[in-house]
C-alpha cells in the first residue's frame, strides 16, 4: 500500500482531514472533455472495451480537479456480456439485453469470461502506469443482485418488479444465477488487482426494493461471497459496499459481508451515518441534485456531512452518480468547500 | 368508537388474534367486478367524483372477502385538482398535471375546495351507512410531499428529480405550497370524518427519496401539522401515517409526526418492525409480488410478518398496493393464513 494514498488510509480506518474525495460517475457526460471523447469512440459499450478512450476519459476528471481517486471507466454489465449475453446501449433507453430464461442460467458459459475482459484489465494497467502516484484506483462491479435483475428484465425497470417475481417463481435457477454471478464477479476484481486496482467497489444500486428475507439472501450472502473470495486472493485490498437504498438495511451490512468501506446513499441519515462510521470507513452521501442546484442547497449539503462525519474515517463523495446536467462550476465549489472546511 | 371495529382497537394500541387485515387499492384492476364498473365510468377521475360508483367498488372487496377495513376509493391528486390544477388520468401513464410555477404557487385558491370535494364526502357518508358495522372505514390523503412532487412534475417520475430540485432552487415557494397543501389536508380529512370515516390515512409514497434535511422538512413537519390539525378537531380518531420507502427515517417518524399507527412498506426489515411496533400499531408489510407468485414465497412473506409482529398490535396489509396482475385465488389463500395461523 501506498503511504499517501489517502482513499486507502481512510478505508484502513483512518481519520484523514480534509477528507478524500471523488465522485461516481465522475467521468461522465457532465464534462465536456468525456462527450468529445465519447463522440469518437462508437457505441458506449466500444468506449468500455477500447484501453486507450477508456483510460482516457478515466483520466479528464483527475486532470481537471485532482480528485483522491480514480474509478475505472467500464459498466456492470460487462460481466454478463462476457459470459454471453447479448449487450447493447441505446442512446435514452439505457441498457437492453435478451431476458434471460432458466433454462439458460443453467447454460451460461464462463470459458472465455476473461479473453473477453482482457480489455477492461488492459484499461487498469495503463490507469495504474498515468495516474499520480498518490491517486487511488478503484476496481469495481456490479452486485450479482443488480446485475441479475437487468439480466432477467432485459433493461431497467423502476421497481425490478421482473426480477423479483422471478426470484419468488423460480427460487433454484435464480440462486444458480447469483451463485455464478458471485464466483465470476470475484474473479473480475482479483483480476482488476492484479492488473493496479488499489480498491474496488461493489455496486448494489438496486439493494432498495426487497424485503428482508431477500435482501439477506439475494443481496448480503453473494456480496459475501465475493469478499471472501477477493480477501482470499488479497487480504491487504480494500473493499467498498455500495447498497444503494437498503435503507434500514444498512445497519450490519458491514460485518455481514465483510466489506471495509460503506457506500451510503444521500437517504442515509446522517444520524444513522455516524453510527455506521463508529464500524469504520463511510464513503458519501451528498444529494447529486445539490450539485445541480448549487448555492445554499450545495452548502448546506456539503457542511452537514463534514459536522456529522467529518472528524472520522470519511471518504466525501456524492450519493449516487454525478447527473449530466451538473454545472461544472458547482463541482469546483463543492470540492473547494470540502477541501477548505474538511481541514 | 364502535368496540367491535378491531381495525381502531389495534390503532389504539391492543393486540388482536388474528389481526384484522385490508390491502391498500383493494377495490382495484384485479377484481373483474372493479374492471365492469371502471367501464361504466367514464375516466377514472369522474369514477372518483361519482359518489355512486366510488361506494360500489369500495364494497366490492368487502362484499367478497369481508376485510376489515375498507378504504375510500379516491385519488391523492383530488387536493391538487379541489385546488384549481388541471388533471387528467391517461391510460397507461398515469396522473397528467400542468407543471406548476413558483408564481402560479402565490395564487392557488382554495375558496371552492370543499363545494369541489363534495361528492367525496358524500361517498364516504354512503358507506359508513352500508358497511358492516364491524368495518373500519378508513379516509385518506397524500401526504404534501408527494402531492407536490406530481404538481410540480406534472406526472410521475422515478426519483422525483423536478420536485427535489424545485426545493433546492425555490426554497420559499417550495415552502409556500406545502404549508398549503398540510392545510386543505387537514381540512379534506376533517371533513371525511365528519362524513363518517373512523380513522384515516396519510401516504407519503415518496418519502425515500429525500436526505435527512429534505426528509425533516418536507416530510415530517407537513405530516405533523396535518395530525395536529385533526387532532384538534377529532382527538378520538387515530391516523396512520405511510412514509414510504423512508427506511432508517422510519425511526421515530409517528412520535415526530404524532400519528398513532405506521404504515410499513415491504422493505423495512421485520427486526426493525418489531422495534417500531413497541411504539404503537404497525401495518403492512407483505411485498405485493409475493402475492402475485403466491405459492411457498406467500406462504414465507406472510408467516414471516406474523411470526415477528403477530403478538402485538398489528394490522396486516401489503407493503404497498396490490397490483392489477395480482391472482384472486391468492388474496384468497393470504386470507386464509393470516387467519388461521395469526389466532
Amino acid at each position: 500500500m501506498a503511504p499517501d494514498r489517502t482513499v486507502l488510509k481512510v478505508l484502513k480506518g483512518e481519520a484523514v482531514f480534509p477528507p478524500p474525495l471523488w465522485m461516481m460517475r465522475q467521468a461522465g457526460r457532465y464534462l465536456p472533455e468525456y462527450r468529445e471523447t465519447r463522440k469518437r469512440a462508437g457505441s458506449f459499450l466500444d468506449l468500455c472495451y477500447n484501453p486507450d478512450l477508456a483510460a482516457e476519459v478515466t483520466l479528464q476528471p483527475i486532470e481537471r480537479f485532482g480528485f483522491d481517486a480514480s474509478i475505472l471507466f467500464s459498466d456492470i454489465l460487462v460481466v454478463p456480456h462476457a459470459l454471453g449475453r447479448d449487450l447493447r446501449f441505446e442512446e435514452g433507453r439505457g441498457p437492453q439485453m435478451t431476458p434471460i430464461t432458466a433454462g439458460e442460467i443453467e447454460r451460461l458459459e464462463a470459458d472465455t469470461f476473461h479473453v473477453n475482459l482482457e480489455p477492461v484489465y488492459e484499461t487498469v494497467r495503463r490507469l495504474r502506469a498515468r495516474l499520480p502516484h498518490e491517486t487511488t484506483l478503484i476496481g469495481f462491479c456490479g452486485a450479482p443482485w443488480t446485475v441479475a435483475t437487468y439480466m432477467i428484465a432485459g433493461h431497467g425497470t423502476p421497481d425490478q418488479a421482473p426480477a423479483r417475481l422471478f426470484a419468488y417463481r423460480e427460487p433454484q435457477a435464480f440462486g444458480r444465477l447469483l451463485d455464478l454471478l458471485a464466483e465470476q464477479s470475484a474473479q473480475y476484481l482479483i483480476r482488476q488487482v492484479e492488473a493496479g486496482a488499489d480498491a474496488v467497489q461493489i455496486f448494489d444500486s438496486w439493494a432498495g426494493v426487497l424485503d428482508q428475507a431477500s435482501f439477506d439472501t439475494f443481496c448480503v450472502a453473494p456480496v459475501r461471497k465475493i469478499v471472501e473470495r477477493v480477501k482470499a486472493a488479497h487480504p491487504q485490498v480494500p473493499i467498498i459496499g455500495f447498497p444503494k437504498g437498503a435503507g434500514a438495511s444498512y445497519a450490519g451490512y458491514r460485518e455481514q459481508t465483510g466489506i471495509d468501506g460503506l457506500g451510503l446513499d444521500w437517504t442515509v441519515p446522517l444520524s444513522m451515518a455516524t453510527e455506521l462510521q463508529r464500524g469504520g470507513a463511510v464513503q458519501g452521501n451528498l444529494d447529486p441534485l445539490r450539485l445541480v442546484a448549487g448555492g445554499r442547497a450545495l452548502e448546506e449539503g456539503v457542511e452537514g456531512i463534514l459536522q456529522n462525519l467529518g472528524r472520522g474515517p470519511l471518504i466525501f463523495n456524492l450519493g449516487h452518480g454525478i447527473v449530466p446536467e451538473t454545472p461544472v462550476a458547482h463541482v469546483e465549489t463543492m470540492i473547494d468547500l470540502v477541501r477548505r472546511t474538511g481541514r
